[in-house]
């Protein structure tokens, strides 16, 4: 079963390249690793995906933990959340038939028609994994030339934010560089 | 000025680690880094956004096609192209008419709402990073409790597939792992 892990770096240069290297040198399976803005300036924020039957997320989180710039991490499995990625797809349209019901797929699952030619058509959508592949299947049929996807981010639903939090003001220090450095 | 770079990699164990140690390596200032799955099991695309001021593209591109399993690499920039992200924020509703005004910001920017409680309510939305910016900025009024993005991915507009490709079945061979692995 899949294991999602949030994580709160510093934004300073190096911390991707020891989050990598503790994965390859741990050989830690991951499905898919993220690294995006929060809300606070000189913070990202990791969204790490483990398999869970190849490894052990908990040993994935407390190694994470001693690495330099990373703030906080927590698996969030089993919380309710909601776990997102956003996928670019650029279908093939054969003919009036197939846009018809390209356009029809785009619209049952709330996916937004982002480009459109005589020949193709590139389609967004954001959601649930499984939401994704269902419309990646449904297009298939057509023809996929291209798609681009994100990799899953996550929240934890409700009124709780998630944990680990972002420092505040008051506990933060001041972050030069970034984390994309490396 | 932004730059953006896609790279085709294949899904073996180090990718990660090679990419990352290289842009620390060189000091190569990385604004965001993307890798999800592509059309084809087996190679993985990544989307590198460089500060074109700080770090020549041109030589990114250089060294990370050199990388072991880096298949091609295309810096897109001046191309006409999809380039969009996805924010999930949580934002805290005081009262009924920063409830209303929170609906509204989502519904004018087609943002969704994926979540909702009596004193949060949590936003998904995919686009620009200008789109994204502009309803983080419009929400911080509220109070953003939580905010998490995924970093660009880059899609070529119209016919043309955006280079670089991913191998056809004819060229590629059998990957094993993953790029994830580090």
């Amino acid at each position: 079963m899949d294991r999602t892990l949030i994580a709160i770096v510093a934004d300073r240069p190096g911390v991707l390249t020891r989050v990598a290297s503790l994965f390859r040198r741990r050989a830690f399976n991951i499905e898919s690793l993220t690294v995006g803005h929060t809300e606070r300036a000189g913070f990202s924020r990791m969204t790490i995906v483990v398999d869970g039957r190849r490894t052990d997320a908990g040993k994935v989180a407390q190694n994470l933990e001693k690495l330099v710039d990373v703030i906080d991490v927590e698996d969030i499995t089993g919380r309710p959340a909601i776990l997102h990625d956003l996928a670019l797809i650029k279908v093939h349209i054969r003919d009036r038939e197939a846009r018809s019901e390209i356009l029809r797929i785009t619209d049952s699952f709330q996916a937004r028609l982002v480009d459109m030619c005589p020949r193709t058509a590139t389609i967004e959508i954001a959601g649930s994994e499984r939401t994704i592949d269902t419309v990646v299947e449904a297009l298939r049929a057509h023809g996929i030339l291209e798609m681009v996807r994100t990799g899953r981010v996550a929240m934890v639903r409700g009124e709780a934010e998630s944990e680990p939090r972002v420092p505040s003001f008051e506990t933060a220090w001041d972050t030069g560089g970034r984390a994309w450095q490396g």
